[in-house]
């Protein structure tokens, strides 16, 4: 309960009380929270208050707010432990949760600086540019950008992404990913980004860089931006 | 140079000529960059196309802002390759750079319920509270915050830390860390976390949460902030 005399700032008895909510299950993932004005007339606190305490359970990932709709219980965050060589749609359906992908878009581009550069291409060799929303469980968790040598692979449509994963299209035209190298980052979402992933522009996101080879070959640079803090990777570091 | 028919926006233009002076080596770490105005006159450009391309290169991690002072070429990035166990300190000392912190407490404290989960700690046992700034070659790199429970190690002050790591103390006692789980997630940093590390609030920051162990005794229970993307964690993972 709220106690006017505690030391503890108010906003934080807020937070406090709505996680126990959550951790008790009694507001279960999906379900909307307390508004602001909610928030005032049930603890009797300012309107300051209410937002801060919201604000904070946003930042620690809790709760997500949806424009015009109001604040929800977000699901159970992902903890994917590092250790071989992954998919992001078979880690997502190793939880038994449902992996889909909003597919933006598949088309063979000319490279920019960056992509040349983490895949040695040539200056005249063209990649095919995949764009996706990666989904679990009908909640959007990554904005996932792939660039592949044309050389690699001869077939890549919407048509078959749209069946397969990527790496599933890549296996059956003999091309088996069979090691990676990650990079971890913390970016602010730029305006599209952001877009893209239903945040405000400048919000906190995790950027995973991948390059992917087969037999030493080099044949996808990725990089995802997570979104918020559901997703978190895990290592177990050992002495030598 | 700068082309107005170039179908490339302008302040990308810009930023190019910018990133090129800066790889050339033209501008060095710790230089000053252009001010927004100087950008304005020697590109004939807006104010706004100026300030867009210095937020990017801000955002990208080449640039820093002091108020007041200007825009800085930033340092080289610490690419940290993750395969063992590892102290910060080492890892600095490895790339030939000094490894110092800023003591910011040291003392002795009743944890809060996080730092008991973490560590797994009976309600009633106290824990030591370490904080600190981590720095390279005088550059802050993190805020790093150590939970140590007292039942691990007998002595541990200001002064110890000052001369020695965190690691050759608990070493000095005969606790020798030998295993950590950690754990990688982007936050947006606090009113706290950014006055002490010199951002912005909300800024992105990558969070390292550590447990570390000592033949399967978890001694400590640590997180850490990192500044903007200037840090940057590494990882390969092959097939099984």
């Amino acid at each position: 309960m709220i106690n006017r005399t505690n030391p503890i700032p108010m906003y934080l008895q807020v937070k406090n009380e709505l996680e126990k909510m959550i951790k008790s299950g009694e507001l279960k993932p999906g379900d909307r929270i307390y508004s602001e004005s909610e928030l005032c007339e049930k603890y009797n606190v300012s309107r300051i208050t209410a937002k801060k305490s919201l604000d904070e359970l946003v930042q620690d990932g809790c709760v997500y707010r949806i424009q015009g709709r109001g604040s929800f219980v977000q699901g159970p965050k992902i903890d994917h432990k590092l250790s071989n060589f992954y998919s992001f749609t078979e880690e997502v359906k190793a939880r038994g949760m449902i992996a889909q992908s909003i597919i933006l878009n598949t088309e063979i581009v000319v490279p920019d600086q960056e992509v040349i550069e983490n895949l040695n291409l040539e200056s005249n060799e063209k990649v095919y540019f995949i764009r996706r929303l990666r989904m679990a469980n009908d909640a959007i968790i990554a904005l996932d950008n792939s660039y592949i040598p044309c050389s690699i692979c001869e077939h890549l449509t919407k048509e078959d992404l749209t069946n397969h994963s990527l790496y599933e299209m890549l296996n059956m035209q003999g091309v088996v990913p069979d090691k990676a190298v990650e990079s971890f980052l913390a970016v602010g979402l730029n305006e599209e980004e952001a877009n893209l992933l239903g945040e405000k522009v400048g919000t906190a996101s995790l950027k995973v860089c991948r390059k992917t080879y087969c037999k030493n070959r080099l044949i996808e640079y990725n990089y995802r931006f997570y979104k918020g803090n559901q997703y978190c990777y895990t290592v177990e570091l050992n002495v030598k």
